[in-house]
């Protein structure tokens, strides 16, 4: 089945996938279940085979998953088997955490510069980066052919910094700012606003 | 049809309507169409209307939807026409930027006290905070009957914070740890790993 026809919530389980298998890996093991798989992540042991399954054949009935080739598919399927560029827009709070989070290098991505358009942050040091003005972030994206960018902006200033990397030939962007932006069908947006899980638990609460 | 019977996905999409269309109410709009709110958000008319159309009449065929009444019926839907007491267990860099964030209790949630680990932060501030001994969260979750925690603790920590807060009663986990946990099917639970999103981004990126 061509992979445009995986419908996109099985994408989005993919990485949660790879999380677990990684980890079960790091910690030694070798060969898993969907069962086992199933169990850790709250999903049932059916529907990781379905999931599995659009993508090939990873294992065999009745001796499971080899975790190290399971792995290696899954880093293949998700395009992570290179390491991608990424550019951070926002030092506030937010951005500053993610400066310094380790957690991005061995999982595919690579932040390679930051930026903020604040003159008393301009120049300051996070950790190994020097912040950039984001002024030059657009050419930037362009010379060093800069794939993704992370957008820790207040909500106001989203949608004129997008603009600036839609044009500058970003190709996907992991958005923090708490409002949507408007991109072309070509460009990938996700975003991460805490507040939207926590409304999507709400729903199921009763209330207290 | 019964609340329950709602797809989680249409669920999902509710807190981004509702955020878009507070937006609209903010800038002094009144009216809108599954039109223009589609546009704003990268989602077809059609799915709106669908997804609307789960919970009641919303809007008439020509007038579009009375965006003040949206709003008020989507809170009401996603059980924010009160505020939930969050707890945060965590504060490295990222518990300090959440524990700073100001736009938790405009949308529904008030983070009423944070907790960590490490002596040397115990007892210090953040912002409106004095930040907690983490061994006396489960019973403050339990007699201030706290219904959410956000855990931004380390991964290898997760899981016994978790089985502390499931104890006391924690009703869902907002889970910023990169990392599965395992909770009671009672139990709901959402993660923010920003390498999960990445990762579903690059799925459909061809390698640069």
């Amino acid at each position: 089945m061509p992979a445009s026809a995986v419908p996109d919530i099985v994408v989005g389980r993919l990485p949660l996938y790879l999380r677990a298998l990684t980890q079960m890996a790091a910690s030694g093991k070798e060969i898993t279940s969907s069962q086992e798989l199933g169990e850790r992540l709250g999903i049932s042991s059916a529907q990781i085979r379905k999931d599995l399954s659009q993508f090939g054949e990873f294992g065999k009935q009745g001796t499971g998953y080899n975790i190290a080739y399971l792995v290696d598919q899954l880093r293949r399927i998700l395009n992570i088997n290179q390491v991608w560029d990424v550019v951070l827009i926002g030092v506030g709070d937010l951005g500053r955490a993610i400066a310094h989070y380790a957690g991005f290098v061995d999982r595919g991505y690579r932040v390679v510069a930051v930026y903020d358009n604040d003159p008393t942050k301009i120049g300051s040091q996070i950790g190994s980066f020097t912040v950039l003005d984001a002024t030059r972030v657009a050419s930037d994206v362009r010379t060093r052919n800069v794939g993704i960018a992370m957008l820790a902006v207040p909500a106001k200033d989203a949608q004129e910094v997008t603009d600036r990397l839609v044009e500058a030939g970003i190709r996907a962007i992991l958005c923090y700012a708490p409002t949507s932006i408007t991109v072309p069908r070509s460009v990938h947006v996700q975003y991460i606003d805490p507040v939207l899980h926590l409304q999507r638990m709400t729903y199921y609460m009763a209330t207290s």
